[in-house]
C-alpha cells in the first residue's frame, strides 16, 4: 500500500494498458457501489491494484490471468467498520481464515487486546501478520490504554505522548473508540489524542452508547466523526442529523441490526448515505454458522433494505466514513482489488475472494495454506502472576459470623449489569457466596508482573451450582477474571492459566474441566476457527453443565472487565460503578450475630 | 481552526450547555444536507463553533446574542469547490466582499497566481489576508509551478522539494489542480507531490478535461480523487462510474452546468451525491451582476434538480470531496458556524450571512467594514523587466519584402485555440499583422527579472482593427502578454504597465485609452467589487472599441498562456503547441518577392 516513485509511475502505466495487466476478470456483473448501477464490465488488474473497469481487451498480454466470472456479481470487499478481532480468540492469521472467505477483506480495529498484553512491540508482530494475511487491517490508534474509569492495569499505557509518536505512523487511520465519557469528562490523555489528530489529518472514531441531547453535542464539539453503538434507531436518528457516520452493529452478544435499521427502513431512507455495519466482538462458532459481514447484508436485505443499498453499507459507506475510499470500498481504478464473485445480489453468497488482486478463497474456504507466523516471546511469554490460594477469594469482613447485605452486580444481558441488593451470611469472617441465591464471587487479578493487584466482589446471573471459570482473556485489560461458587476451585483455574500461559478453563470439584489454550498474548489461538469453535462449545457447554443458562458464559464473564458497559464493572483495581466512574465498596452492611 | 486543549475543553462544555453560548438563532427552518431533511431547529454558537442544533434554551446566558430567524431557511455556508479568485483581478479581500454576501464562505484554492509572483513569502501574507477576512480559503499546494509545458519562467518553482515542506502546513488540505498530461508524462516534480500526498494523507485533486478510456484509467491510477472540468455529461458519467468526485464547473466564460448537469437529471439521479459546484474564474461584473455559488443552486434548481439536492451540492458534497466536511458543509455541532438565512430554498435569495459566528452580511452588501491590509513589498513590487520598444514587436525574417504563411493562434472561445494558416506580407524583413486578415502580434514578455524573455506570434480571433492591449494578469504565469495591430502601440502598452506597476490597459495611436491598476502583485486590486467591475467594463469596452467582438477581449487574452488549453499558447518560452508540449516556430513557409 506504501506509493513510490516507480511503482506510481508504473501504475499510471498499467492503467493507460501500456504494460499488460497480470489479471483481468471478465463476464463479470458490475456491482458499481458509487452509482448504485449494476451493468457488465471487465475488470484489469496490475500487481494489487485494479487499473481498469469496462472494455479491458487492450490490457491482456501474454502472461495475463484471465478469470471468467461466469455471470456472477462483482462486488468489492466487505469492510468490518468496528471489531475487536481477538475477542474471538482468533489470531489475525486464524480470524483471516474465518472471515475473508465470508467476503470481509478490510477490517477498522485498533487491536487494543494485543497492545493492553503486548505494548507497541507486540502490535507492530501483529502489523507484520497483518501484512502476510489475506485480510487488511486500518488500524485506528486506541485513544488511550486502558480504556477504564478508574485506570486498571494493563502491560502498556497510551499515553497522549503515544498519540504523537504512533499518529504519524503510516498504518493509522484515526483515533479509534472515544468513549463519550472520557471526552466529557475531559480525561487529558483523551482529548491530547484528538488535539494530535486534528493535527495529524486524521479522524476520530467514537463510541457514545445512549448519548443523545446535549451530552452528544458536547461529545461532537470534540470533533468525533462515527459512532457504532445506539441502543436503537431514535438514537440513530439523532445522531446522524447531528452529522455523525453511524455503524449498525451486529455483533455474536449484541443484536442491533433490526431494531438500528428502522432509522432507514422507517424513518428515513436517505439516512442510508451514512450508515455502514461493524460487528465488533464475534465467536468463531458464530462466523462459521451465520457469516459476517456477508450475514450483515443479508440481514440488511431480509429487513427490507434494497441490496445495492444493504452492500454500499458493508462497502463504500465504511470506507467513506473513516476515509480510506481512494483504497478499498469500491471496484474503480485506482483502488485496491478487493473483490468478491457473488451468486445474487438478492441471496448474496460469496462464491469466490479476491484480496490484493489475487485468488485467496472459493466455496467458503481459503485456497491456499496460510500459517500463522512464528511468535516472538513479546507474544508468548507467561502470565506475570503470582499462584493464588483458597484464601486469595474468600472476601473477609470484621464480623465473624451475621450477615452481609453486598451490591452484587446482576448481568442482564452481555452490555448491561445492574445493582442487585442481597443478603448473604458472614461465616468464620467470610461473606459466602450463595448458589441458592445466585450470588458468586468474582475476582480480576493483574497479570503483567506491575502490581499484583486482585480485586473481589460479588456478581448474580451466571447461577453456577458449583466450580468456577476463568479467562486470561477479558477486554480491555486481559489480566485474569475468575469467578467462581467456590474459593478452592476458583484458585485451581486462576493457577491453571498462570501454569500454561493463558486461556480459558472450567473447574469444577477441584479438578480441570475444559481449558481452551491461548498461547498468543493469553487471549488469542492460531487453531482453525472450526478448531476455536469446537473448544468455544465445549468449554461453554461445561459452564453449563455447572448451571449457567447464558448463552455464552465465558463471554459475558469476559466483558465483566470493561467500564463502559453500564452499571457495573470489576477491574484489577476493584468493584467499579461506572455512572460514578469510581470504584465502590461491594459490602453494604453487615449485620452481627 | 487550530485545536488546543484549552479550546477544545472549552468546546465540549459549550456543547454541554455548562457554559452559555454566544450566539442562539431561533426560529429558522433547518435544511439539513446530511439527512436530506428540513425542520424546525435553533442553533447555539461558541465563538466561530456550532455547538447544539435543536432544541437550544439550555445554551442562552445572560449575554448570548440571540437571533431571530424569521422563519428563514438555515443554510451552510456555500462552498466553490475551485477556484483561482486571483483571475478575477479582486484581492482576497475584495472577492470576499463580492462573493461572501452572495452566501459563499469558503472556496478551495491554490492561490497559485499569487505564488506565480511572489512565491511562499507572498502566499504566507495572503494566507494573513485570508483569516482577517469573512471567507475561508481551503488551500491546495499546486501540483507545480509553473503549470506550463514546455516549462516557462515564473517568479517561484513549485517543485517536489518544495511539497515536501508545504504539504505538512496546516492550511494545506490536498495537492491542487494535478493537471492529466503531467500525470501521463510522468512529470516528475508531478508524481513527487502525489506520492508526497500519500504520505501526508492529503487528497489529489484533479484536472482532466475530455480524459475517457484507457486515458482516464491512467490517470485515476495516480488516485487523483475528483475532477472540476468535463466537456459533456457523458464524461462526467464515466469519471463517477469510475469512482471520481465530479465538480461541475460555471465559470464567467464557460457554461457547463447545463449540459453537466443532465448527467444527473437526465442518466441517475444518484450521481448527485458525489456532483458539487465550482466557478473556477470569475468576473466582478459577472458576481454583482449574478451572483457566485447561489447562482448555481438556482441554475440547477432550474435544469430540474430538487433544492435539497442542488444545495447539497454547493455544500456538504464539495464538503466530502475535499475531505473538509468535519470543518464546513452542515450545520451540526462542531462544525463551524456559517450559515446563510434564505427566503426560500426555491427561489434561493441569500439574505444574511453568518461566517464563524458572526453576522457579515445582509442584503447583498457586508455589514461592515471589511479593509485590505497594508501590503508588503513582496506583492507590491515593481515589475522587473526592461522598457520596451517598438522593435521588440516586430516580427524579423531572413527575406527583405515577399510573403510568410504563418500558423496564427484563432481563438473559439476562451478555451480553445485552433490552428489557422495565413499568408502575411513581409515588407523590410519584418512580417506583417494584417488586420484585413485579423492577424495580430501576440508577445509574452517574462517580468520577474529571472531572464528577461519575450517571446512572439500570431493570433487571430480578437480583430482589432488598430492599437493594441496588455495585462500583467495573465493566468498561469503572470508574465506581461501584450496584443496588437501596431508595434508601436503595443511597446507603449508594456511600458505604461511596467511603470504603473503592472494592469491592464488599452492602447490606440499611440496613447492609453483606459487604465486598469493591479497593485497586488500586477494581478489583483483593492478596490471595491463594483469599482473593479466598472473599469473592467470600461477597458473592455476601449477593446471593442478597437474591433474586438468577443464578450471578454480581455479575458480572452490573458488565458493565452496557459498550456494546458488546446491546442495552442504562448509564453515567454515561445508559441506552444499544446499537444505537442513544445514550442512551434509561427513561420510555415517564406516566399521572397
Amino acid at each position: 500500500m506504501k506509493q513510490t516513485m516507480t511503482n506510481l509511475k508504473q501504475l499510471i502505466r498499467a492503467g493507460r494498458g501500456i504494460v499488460p495487466a497480470h489479471t483481468v476478470i471478465v463476464n463479470g456483473n458490475l456491482v458499481n457501489v458509487m452509482t448504485s448501477e449494476i451493468y457488465k464490465a471487465d475488470v484489469a488488474i496490475y500487481e494489487d491494484t485494479i487499473v481498469a473497469v469496462g472494455e479491458v481487451k487492450d490490457y491482456i498480454g501474454e502472461d495475463t490471468k484471465v478469470i471468467d466470472a461466469d455471470n456472477k456479481y462483482l462486488v468489492p470487499g466487505l469492510i468490518d467498520g468496528h471489531i475487536h478481532s481477538e475477542c474471538s480468540k482468533l489470531s489475525i492469521t486464524s480470524f483471516a481464515k474465518a472471515v475473508v472467505p465470508c467476503g470481509t477483506t478490510s477490517m477498522i480495529s485498533d487491536l487494543d487486546e494485543y497492545i493492553s498484553v503486548s505494548g507497541l512491540e507486540g502490535l507492530n508482530e501483529i502489523f507484520e501478520e497483518v501484512k502476510a494475511s489475506p485480510l487488511k487491517v486500518f488500524w485506528g490508534a486506541p485513544y488511550k490504554t486502558p480504556y477504564t474509569f478508574p485506570q486498571s492495569t494493563v502491560s502498556y499505557n497510551f499515553t497522549k505522548e503515544v498519540h504523537e509518536n504512533v499518529q504519524k505512523w503510516p498504518e493509522c487511520f484515526g483515533v479509534w473508540e472515544t468513549v463519550r465519557e472520557a471526552v466529557t469528562e475531559e480525561d487529558e490523555n483523551t482529548l491530547g489524542a484528538i488535539v494530535e489528530a486534528s493535527k495529524n489529518r486524521l479522524p476520530v472514531f467514537g463510541c457514545a452508547p445512549m448519548a443523545r441531547g446535549k451530552e452528544l453535542n458536547g461529545y461532537l464539539c470534540s470533533g468525533v466523526r462515527l459512532d457504532h453503538e445506539s441502543y436503537d434507531h431514535e438514537e440513530v436518528v439523532e445522531k446522524m442529523r447531528k452529522g455523525m457516520h453511524m455503524l449498525i452493529r451486529e455483533s455474536s452478544v449484541t443484536h442491533f441490526l433490526k431494531e438500528n435499521i428502522r432509522a432507514v427502513t422507517e424513518v428515513n431512507p436517505y439516512l442510508a448515505r451514512r450508515v455502514s455495519f461493524c460487528t465488533d466482538d464475534v465467536t468463531a462458532t458464530d462466523v462459521l454458522e451465520k457469516g459476517h459481514l456477508d450475514n450483515l447484508v443479508r440481514l440488511a436485505i431480509k429487513e427490507g433494505v434494497e441490496p445495492m443499498t444493504a452492500i454500499q453499507m458493508a462497502t463504500i459507506n465504511s470506507a467513506e466514513a473513516y476515509r480510506i475510499d481512494h483504497l478499498v470500498g469500491s471496484i474503480s481504478p485506482g483502488r485496491i482489488a478487493d473483490i468478491l464473485f457473488v451468486d445474487d445480489i438478492n441471496t448474496f453468497n460469496v462464491e469466490k475472494v479476491i484480496t490484493n488482486g489475487k485468488l485467496v478463497a472459493e466455496n467458503g474456504r481459503l485456497s491456499y495454506e496460510l500459517r500463522a507466523p512464528k511468535r516472538s516471546s513479546v507474544l508468548t511469554s507467561q502470565l506475570k502472576c503470582k499462584k493464588t490460594t483458597k484464601e486469595d477469594f474468600e472476601y473477609k469482613v470484621d464480623i465473624k459470623d451475621g450477615k452481609a447485605k453486598v451490591l452484587s452486580m446482576n448481568v442482564k444481558g452481555p452490555f448491561v449489569r445492574k445493582r442487585r441488593d442481597v443478603v448473604l451470611d458472614v461465616k468464620d469472617g467470610i461473606v459466602q457466596p450463595d448458589i441458592n441465591k445466585d450470588v458468586l464471587m468474582v475476582s480480576v487479578l493483574e497479570r503483567f508482573g506491575r502490581n499484583g493487584n486482585k480485586s473481589l466482589a460479588f456478581c448474580s446471573g451466571w447461577k453456577l451450582k458449583k466450580g468456577a471459570m476463568a479467562s486470561s482473556a477479558a477486554p480491555d485489560d486481559n489480566n485474569i477474571i475468575v469467578m467462581g461458587a467456590d474459593a478452592e476451585d476458583m484458585s485451581i483455574a486462576v493457577n491453571h492459566l498462570i501454569e500454561n500461559g493463558g486461556g480459558q478453563v472450567v473447574v469444577a470439584d477441584g479438578k480441570v474441566m475444559e481449558f481452551l489454550p491461548l498461547p498468543v498474548g493469553g487471549i488469542a489461538s492460531d487453531l482453525e476457527p472450526a478448531e476455536i469453535a469446537r473448544l468455544e462449545n465445549i468449554i461453554n457447554k461445561a459452564a453449563n453443565e455447572l448451571g449457567c443458562e447464558l448463552p455464552e458464559p465465558l463471554m459475558y464473564m469476559f466483558f465483566l472487565p470493561i467500564t463502559a458497559i453500564p452499571d457495573y464493572a470489576i477491574t484489577d483495581v476493584g468493584p467499579v460503578d461506572c455512572i460514578a466512574l469510581d470504584t465502590f465498596d461491594p459490602i453494604l452492611e453487615l449485620m452481627e450475630n
